[in-house]
C-alpha cells in the first residue's frame, strides 16, 4: 500500500468548514464531501489507506456512526473501496474527471490547468528542424540519462545570460520541473524529513513531498511576500532537510521575492544545512513591473529547477536541474531508477526552441497580457468583493473570497462544468478556504462568462443575493 | 537523506568474495573494492547513508580499524563523503563513468547497456509524419497525463493482436517501462512491503524496489525456468504486496516462462493478494525457437508493462501500463505527482512507428540474429569453459564463469575500457559472483575482440593461464 494515513494526519487536511453543514445536510454528508474534495484535487492519492472509522471518529470527536456513514457514501460514489486486509483505500470512480487531458472536448472549462496553446509557427518550425537533426543520432543507442550535451550547453548559456553563471556539467535535462523535483527528493529526502514550503504553495510540490513520505512545513507568505524572520524560526525549529520556493511569480500568488528575502532565505537554509530548491518554472514570464532581482542561486547554494512546459508549451516535456557537478552526477544515477533517460527527439526540439527563445517568450506575453486583463476586468465587473492582487508575471492569480467557501464552490462549479482549484489544494493543513486560484491562461472570451458563473455561485453559497448588475470599482493591487 | 542502510542490510549486498584478498592486498582494500562495486553498478545510489564503522565492523566481525581504512579509501577516491550530522554518504567522483551516455565517444565498450541503433529509415520516416501530425495539437494545452487517445488505442490493439484483449481505457502511456514500474510501485508499494522478484533479476527493477524502500524477495530461477513450488512457498511466507516477472526472454537469462508456470504464478499471486506485474519489454523480440505461450495477463489478473525502448529504440521514451480501467485511473492520478504527462510529439512518433511495427521488429531481428551468432562464436572460441545458454529471443545472455570472480572481472575490465555488469548486480543479496550478463547488441566486429579480452582477464583472475588458442567445443544449450 502506497501510503497509510493516520487519523492525526488526515484531520488537519479536512479543515473545519465541513463542521458547518448547510440546512438539510448532515455532518456525515459534509465529512464525505470534504474527503471527496481531497481525492478530487489530488491531495489524497489513490492507493492511500484511510484510518479506521474508530480512529477517525476519536480524532474528530464525532460518533463512529457518522464516520461509518461518511465512508459508506464515499464507497457508493466510488471514491474509496474496502480491500480485504487493507482497510479503506482511496480509488477513483469511472466518473472522475481526469486533469491534464490532451485535448479536452467535454465542454468543461478547466481552471485547474494553467497552460497556453503552443507558440505557433515557432514550435512547428523547431520540430521540423529537430526531425532533420535526429538523423545524426539514429546510429547511436539513444540513451540519454544526463541529457544531450548541446542542450545542456544551451540551458547553461541561458541561465548564465539570466545572471546565474552555469556550465554544462552543472545541468541535468529532465522531463519537466515536476520530474526534476522528484529526482531531487529521491536524492535528498526520506520518510519523516521536514521540507520547508511556501503557504500557499504549488500543489504538485506538496504532492511530491507526500510521495516521498516527508513532512511539508508551511511558512506563510505575507501580502508583500516572504517573511525572513518566519523562515529563520522555522529552520531552527524544524531542522529541515530541504526547502522549495518559487521566487519569481510565486505559484499561486504571483508574488516576487525581493533581493533581501533571497539573501536571507539562502543564508537561513545554508546555516540550517537544508538544501534550497528554487523553482524557476515561471521566471521568464515577466509581463510588466520592475525587473526581477538576480536569480536565487546567486545568493547562495541553491538547486535551480526550470521547465519549458510553462514558458513554451506543456506538450513539450523538457525541464532541467542546475546544481553542482557532483549533485548532477548523483541525480543522473538516481534517475536511471526512475525513467532511465530523456527522449532524443524531444531534446532536439527543445534545442531548436531555444534558438528562437526570445520570440517564444514574446508570443507567451502577447497571449498572457490580454488574458490577464480579461480576468481582472471580469473580476471587477462580476466579483468586486473578491480581493485579488494583479501579478506582474507568471500565469495565475490568488483570489480571496468574502466567505470561506472555496471547497464548496469548487464542488458546485464542477456541476456547472467548471473545474476550479480551491485554496486548500495549496495548503498542507486544510487552510485557505477563503481562496481560489485563478489562472489567466483562458481565452479572453471564456473568462468573462466563467468568472460571472463563479461569482454567482459563490454569492449563492455565502447566502447573499448575487451582486447587483451595476459594477462597483474595487482596488485591485498592482 | 534518501536512504539509510543498516549494517544488517549492507552486509548481504557485499557477498563474500572480498573476504579472500589476493596476495599483497588487505581485507580493508577488498572491502573498499566491494563497496565501490556496489556504487559503480548502481546497487548503492548516491545519497545513501552507510552504517557507522562501529556497526559495520560488528556485523562483519572485522576490526573497526579495517572498516575505517576501507571508508577512508572510498573517501579518497570520491565514492563517499562524510557529511556533518549525516554520517558517511555515497557520492560519485568526477571520474565516474556514467552509464546511458547519448553518444558514447570515449572509446569504451559498454556491455552494461543492452541497446541497438534506431531502425533507420523507418524511425526517421515516422518522425517526419509525426511532425506534420503535431499541427493539429498545437492549439491545445498539450497536457497528456493518460496518453493520446489514438496511441492508447494502438497499444490496446497490439496487445489484443498478441492475444491479450485490451481496450484503450485499460492503457496508460508512460515514459518507458521503468517509469511504468515506478508508477505502479508508487500506487501499490510502501516501505517494508515485500516484492517477489526473479533471481537473477533486472537491476533497474531491483533499484525501483529499493527506491520505494520495499524489500525484494528473490525466487531462484532454475536452469529451465520458474519453480512453481518455490513461488507458492515464497508467497505464503513473505505475504508479498507485489511480484514482478519478465516472462518472455527473462532479463538477464533469456528464459521463457512456460504455460504451466504462468498459470501457477498467476494463481499463486491471486491467492496471496499480491499484484502481479508482467514486464513484457522484450516479448516482441523472438528470434527463433517455439512460439511464446499466451501473455501472462491471460492467465489471471496481472498488470502488464511494455516499452518501445528495447523493441524500437532507446532514444524513443514511450512505454505503457495495461491494467484494469480503475487501476489506470489511479495511476494517472499518481503520475501527475511524478512527471505530469507524456510529450505530445514523442507519442505521435510512437503512433507512427506502430503503423510499421512488423517492419520495425524485422529490422531488430535482422540486427540481433547475427550479433547473437557473433557472441556465441566468440564464446566458443575464447571462453569455452564459460557456461552460457543461447536465448531464443531478447537481447542478452547470462554466462557462468568457472570461478566466482564477476565483480573483480568487472573492475579489471573497466581498466581495459570495457564496462560489464557483474552477476551480483542482478541479485538482492550479493550472489551470482559466478555470473556476468552478456548483451548481444554489440556490433559483430566488436564482439570477438571484447569477449577475447574478457576471457583473458577472467583466466588471469582465476590464476589460470589463458585458454589454449585451439578452440574446444562446448555444449551451448539452445
Amino acid at each position: 500500500m502506497a501510503r497509510t494515513l493516520t487519523a492525526a494526519a488526515l484531520v488537519p487536511l479536512l479543515g473545519s468548514s465541513w463542521r458547518r453543514p448547510a440546512a438539510g445536510s448532515s455532518r456525515s454528508a459534509t465529512l464525505a464531501d470534504a474527503l471527496r474534495a481531497l481525492v478530487v484535487d489530488g491531495r489524497l492519492l489513490p492507493g492511500t489507506r484511510l484510518p479506521s472509522t474508530r480512529d477517525l471518529a476519536a480524532e474528530l470527536e464525532l460518533s463512529r456512526g457518522s464516520v461509518t456513514r461518511a465512508f459508506a457514501r464515499l464507497d457508493e460514489a466510488g471514491y474509496v473501496t474496502a480491500r480485504t486486509g487493507a482497510g479503506t483505500v482511496v480509488t477513483l470512480p469511472a466518473s472522475h474527471r481526469a486533469v491534464a487531458l490532451p485535448d479536452r472536448t467535454d465542454g468543461v472549462v478547466d481552471l485547474t490547468v494553467a497552460a497556453l496553446p503552443a507558440p505557433d509557427p515557432l514550435l512547428a518550425e523547431a520540430v521540423q528542424r529537430a526531425a532533420r537533426g535526429l538523423a545524426r543520432h539514429l546510429p547511436g543507442l539513444g540513451y540519454s540519462a544526463a541529457g544531450l550535451p548541446e542542450l545542456r550547453e544551451a540551458v547553461a548559456a541561458r541561465l548564465t545570460a539570466r545572471g546565474l553563471a552555469t556550465s554544462a556539467d552543472e545541468v541535468l535535462i529532465t522531463a519537466g520541473a515536476q520530474h526534476a523535483l522528484r529526482l531531487i527528493m529521491d536524492l535528498h529526502v526520506g520518510p519523516g524529513d521536514r521540507v520547508l514550503v511556501d503557504a500557499p504553495g504549488y500543489p504538485r510540490t506538496l504532492a511530491a513531498i507526500r510521495a516521498a513520505r516527508a513532512r511539508a512545513v508551511p511558512i506563510a507568505l505575507g501580502p508583500r511576500g516572504w517573511d525572513a524572520g518566519a523562515w529563520a524560526d522555522a529552520a531552527r525549529v524544524a531542522a529541515p532537510r530541504l526547502a522549495v520556493v518559487v521566487p519569481d511569480y510565486q505559484h499561486p500568488t504571483g508574488l516576487v521575492m525581493n533581493a533581501a528575502a533571497r539573501e536571507a532565505i539562502a543564508t537561513t537554509c545554508a546555516r540550517a544545512g537544508a538544501v534550497l530548491v528554487a523553482d524557476e518554472t515561471c521566471s521568464e514570464l515577466r509581463l510588466d513591473g520592475p525587473a526581477l532581482p538576480a536569480p536565487l542561486g546567486t545568493f547562495g547554494a541553491a538547486i535551480t529547477v526550470g521547465s519549458m512546459s510553462k514558458a513554451a508549451w506543456a506538450g513539450l516535456r523538457i525541464g532541467w536541474v542546475r546544481a553542482s557537478a557532483r549533485t548532477i552526477r548523483e541525480l543522473i544515477a538516481v534517475r536511471t531508477a526512475v525513467d532511465m533517460a530523456s527522449p532524443m527527439l524531444e531534446q532536439l526540439v527543445a534545442l531548436e526552441v531555444y534558438k528562437n527563445w526570445d520570440a517564444v517568450l514574446a508570443s507567451r506575453r502577447a497571449l498572457l497580457r490580454p488574458r490577464r486583463t480579461a480576468l481582472f476586468d471580469a473580476l471587477r465587473e462580476h466579483a468586486p468583493s473578491w480581493e485579488v492582487r494583479r501579478p506582474t508575471g507568471g500565469i495565475s492569480a490568488w483570489a480571496r473570497l468574502p466567505t470561506p467557501d472555496a471547497t464548496r464552490l469548487a464542488a458546485t462549479a464542477a456541476d456547472h462544468d467548471i473545474l476550479l482549484s480551491p485554496g486548500p489544494a495549496f495548503s498542507v493543513d486544510g487552510t485557505f478556504e477563503h481562496h481560489v486560484r485563478l489562472p489567466f491562461t483562458l481565452a479572453p472570451e471564456t473568462t468573462a462568462a466563467t468568472i460571472a458563473t463563479l461569482a454567482r455561485l459563490a454569492a449563492e453559497l455565502s447566502g447573499d443575493a448575487p451582486e447587483p448588475a451595476e459594477p462597483r470599482e474595487v482596488a485591485l493591487a498592482v
